[in-house]
């Protein structure tokens, strides 16, 4: 099986760091020539489920734009430029929930969009967490932290409850490691 | 906890039916303004889990433009105008592997972006599937299917071979249903 190439790219929209847009000439391995396929770029971002040494998940009940009323969510946030996948999980994990550990698992990285690209998120999953300093996060979202035990994150899972697609990708993925 | 407001909106691009971004104005519970707060309307999709009676999962190897290399994928596609959720992810494992079933279980739909939006991803189980036709599908990927164990399922994602995020956060919800 072959990939699409990319023959050419121009930038169509630029939103300060957080969004841009290009159109891009691809070419089939067929030989077609799609003019125009819209190639979206966002900030790649990390997310973290972490688990206490008794097993207690740490999410979040909060609101979120794309979302209808309060969902419940994961640890997470853009990662800076030059810094590690894995730094960032750490930093946003501490800064969060002021939650910390020397336990790290790589749970993969995955395209948040098959054809459009729209930024790549990284997850990693954080064991034998223990709170060591205070929570400084700079989100714009309120939230509050919920500790939940394995049968309740399952629970939540089979709701629907985490609403946002990375965060039930990284919870239902880390269940097959805790 | 409050939802932010839109104030107002305007399309700043549009990629005929695939791709249009808004800017918008939006109002925090705090009453903070933040305006050009760049939201991303992609078609919503569908993802389904296949599972024969025997418990072989329908998967498909395929190239993906926004993917390195071959991934493991699960069907999927746009839902088309008019369409519902459920009827557009039986039509396209139809389409995609000519198998067919009465049972469905709805995994629920989730925000592809928390932020920007970027679509919405419905999720489906469809258990003891029997092939009942032949493929018909227009995908303008090169895919080829695999069936796959329970063991099998659970050492890709283990190994991030479903390489797009909502295949693997489809695979493993599933799991907690097999």
């Amino acid at each position: 099986m072959q990939a699409w190439k990319t023959l050419n790219k121009r930038t169509v929209l630029e939103n300060g760091k957080w969004v841009t847009v290009e159109y891009r000439t691809l070419e089939l391995p067929n030989g077609q020539t799609i003019e125009d396929w819209a190639w979206i770029i966002l900030p790649e971002y990390v997310n973290v489920v972490a688990v206490t040494e008794v097993g207690r998940f740490l999410c979040f009940e909060q609101t979120k734009y794309a979302v209808d009323g309060v969902s419940l969510a994961t640890v997470g946030g853009y990662i800076e430029v030059g810094e590690e996948p894995l730094a960032a999980a750490q930093r946003e994990l501490l800064e969060e929930t002021g939650y910390s550990t020397t336990e790290w698992l790589n749970l993969g990285h995955y395209a948040v969009d098959g054809n459009r690209g729209a930024g790549v998120a990284h997850f990693f999953l954080a064991t034998g967490v223990v709170k060591t300093q205070e929570i400084n996060a700079d989100d714009l979202e309120e939230q509050q932290i919920v500790m939940l035990d394995r049968p309740e994150v399952e629970a939540a899972l089979r709701a629907g409850a985490f609403k946002v697609l990375a965060w039930s990708a990284i919870m239902a993925l880390a269940l097959m490691h805790v």
